[in-house]
């Protein structure tokens, strides 16, 4: 593996239009405002781009898009995870034939299964393409069971296996992951929220849902921690931590995001499928307008 | 509501062909084989079905087939439940349309939701056809973070609610929510492993997986049980018990089935769609007649 | 082993004066009520009686005087589990020296220990007298991360090994460890709220604290059940979990035992040692009758 | 409140004699250790200290001869809690008489309580002293179904209430946490395997068990995240992880304090009270060695 990935991933959130399909032309400013912000790359259709409520062609549809948007400016990792495994390396096949920059997958869902079927599943998504993939972890080696070292070995026997995005407020898991696998596992922390906490236990950077709309002051907060400028790490976080712990209270997360991108950015990008948000309330732009700069100008 | 539900449903398993599609020929076969054994009804599409791993397409094909091969000797209860609301509404609308006698759903997966969204969910749901509607249950009361009363309450608010399918062992909760709901709602055990216990607990009937093999030595049971021979149906919970331990300790649970299905009524299913049964090791013929008739041979 | 424990047994409260300390003339009082009341045995310094509140003295006193003032009436099973290994074989010793019928203990609490620490932590305990061991049982194979089978051996290896007490809902898991054990193990149910499913399972009797207040009409009700009465037990059983529930939600439960034994039986067993029972509300005379009622009065 | 509490604080294991005693003796030798190394604290009779495997007098005469060889050189903070309130409360008063400096209490183990009586037995706890009162804990919020203001207002709200230990890997919270307190709780980190990260989240200091064989190092690695020397407690931390992973997975925890403590600083703790420690192996002393060279050489 030569490409290196690391820094600032937006989890892309996907925008739906009028008509309730994915608004591929909402898709493309967002993969141009992320480029411009100088991100450092997008995962796409993963949890917070609603991939179980999307067909396969849909989600095909948006990594062509973001794939064709991006023009090499950012790299673009893709989501293919599955219920089902044929789909998953069906989506595998057509992010690398479109030319998506790697791929990533949740575990199987749904249905319990033992560790071997778990990482049976991951083989043959890794071996469907040449592109580099990323495993999602939330939980999941306790789930299996098994301790982390034995964990981190079999993550390092998947095919075309480049790092992991752990989804946990666990960093002690993280660190021992990271102490097993050294550069051999590229770790981002999916935890938005211990984001800069995170670097203290080797992740290499950061994919979430809060960086489609903080993006930026993000990015910057976590350069500051890895410089060795903690007192702003630790301001930043408490600061992000609140405005999180808000949005989740709130428990109108949706329509959250929709309001603070049309807010900041004058992009509209619908509200998501349903069960999805479907009993959010609007928010007030001047409390929306208040929340991003309370982030936005910490540092 | 006039029609009812009870008695001994096989929550029907969905046979697969060599060419990875749902077999509608034995879907057939199994449907005449449950109607001849005089069970009481067929359970179609839920999580035995592998709903999750089945288009909403082929969906509806297993449920008009259900419907036509029974010609009305066995009701069908139509599993509607998906990751997106507007799909179980469109499988609602269309059990309803084909003649099938109830739907029932699970809560909806995958991302938390809060109890409002879920039953905004259900009510989407039973508000779409005017089929009697039973909510799947699944530890769902202590997600949900209400009390016992509260949570039936709501769930006989419900539009076209004619009963639950309660997936738990916890025959304490059963036995409150029947208490509650008395004759308003119809309970089903869920719970193979539990099955005349919950008898004590309100049930009206039992659906699952292990009838599709062991149905009519299980709705003998039940019957004694309600008869008051209690002995019998201790033995029998005890020696089904055991079997039922022995193929979840297996591992190999999908191919059990197959290898049942095939030993005991000359019936292939196939193999389930990946991840479901990736790594299951083929049943020795013997053991499994000597598992069939363990459960058979005890009434 | 040749003496058989069965039936209906009440974990009996630890009564308190107005000093603070064990009534012990109130203890005698209760054990002669239970023995008049044909009840099968009694549980002594379990939780209901508050031992993890208890000096070693305390508890020795408390089973000494049940001992005293049964004579050979009604068995005493003298709950003698602590969280040092070493008070736990004290209080074993002083069981069989003073005449007690059986011993019976809880895992280790607070800290987490290993399986094999837990079974050797058991295995002192049965050896520290000649009494038959009734091991508690409490969701503790999941603990312990062993199959049903394994979990059974190894309870079956025990010294002096009698019987169980399991305190779990888990009636599948019930009827695993009967299946294996057979006879070589008396399984006590330990859920009052599922009392006459367990029957089902294997159970040979219950222990639990709401036998205090309800001890004959739950012995009927269990009678009436092994007698194959089901429609009775049903009817017992809901009415029984409705009760249960009331006091639960309650969060009155303490007061509600003292209010109750007031009421029943003109006896006064005090509040228990804080936190417990700190912010108990008194109950209402007339609630209490009607509560007293509802479960006396099914059969 | 004008005391401050912070930095690096051993939870002070008990040295146990071959009598089975608390080897006060000992005892000294330890406070005087860490006096000497320039430590800041030290927290005695916790969990490390097996205060649920000693008498209310063991624990007293602890606590007073920690006092009394500090001679004011390094703080005592006590920790209280216990099963009953008053046995609590008693400790508290004992406490504060001897001369300690704070005091600690975990929430009431063994039974379930509700917010109320937890915050109840604290109210009392904090109020039988003028000692600075520092709440344990331990995913408690989550046990009480309150959300992170509201369990920060009632924490708040306590007598005498100066900080927390918080006992949880969970940073967010932590975090969440420190933002609604602010100077008004001081803060330790109680998870020594992400002690550096806690700075971020607001803490203030560190309680341990690892910080009786590396206090010195830790609190160099401490004060390297302070002082933003982050890639220093990047490699500390990650190592540090390490050796507790390893500690931990060999399943012989007690044993390697007790040999960790002798090769290092020539002091015998003896072993634990059983079922602490029963089937502990022996460490070699050579892999202690390389152990403690790991972590104390990092930096």
């Amino acid at each position: 593996m030569t490409r290196r990935f690391s820094g600032m991933w937006p989890a892309l959130v996907t925008p739906f239009g009028a008509d309730g399909k994915p608004a591929l032309d909402v898709v493309e400013k967002l993969v141009d405002l992320f480029a411009k912000q100088g991100l450092d790359g997008l995962y796409v259709t993963g949890s917070t781009g609603q991939w179980p409520l999307l067909t396969v062609e849909e989600r095909q549809g948006i990594v062509e898009r973001c794939v064709k948007a991006s023009a090499g400016r950012i790299p673009i990792m893709a989501h293919i995870g599955a219920v089902a495994t044929d789909d998953a390396v069906t989506l595998a096949k057509h992010a690398a034939k479109v030319g998506a920059d790697a791929v990533s997958t949740v575990a199987p869902i749904y249905y319990p299964h033992s560790a071997d079927v778990v990482f049976e599943h991951y083989r043959r998504i890794g071996a469907a393409s040449e592109l580099p993939l990323f495993v999602y972890h939330i939980e999941l080696a306790q789930k299996l069971s098994v301790g982390a070292k034995e964990y981190t070995e079999r993550i390092l026997s998947l095919p075309n296996i480049a790092g992991m995005k752990i989804t946990s407020g666990d960093l002690y898991l993280f660190g021992l992951i990271h102490s097993f696998a050294g550069d051999r596992l590229q770790l981002f922390s999916g935890a938005d929220e211990v984001m800069c906490q995170a670097v203290l236990s080797g992740s290499i950077g950061a994919i979430g849902t809060f960086y489609n709309v903080f993006g930026p002051a993000c990015r910057r907060a976590r350069e500051a921690m890895v410089a060795g400028q903690v007192e702003k790490a630790r301001t930043f976080m408490l600061a992000f931590q609140q405005v999180i712990a808000k949005v989740i209270a709130s428990g109108s997360i949706w329509s959250f995001f929709r309001a603070a991108m049309r807010v900041k950015y004058s992009l509209d990008i619908g509200m998501p499928r349903a069960p999805l948000g479907t009993l959010d309330k609007p928010w007030d732009d001047a409390e929306i307008a208040k929340l991003i700069a309370t982030v936005d100008e910490v540092l």
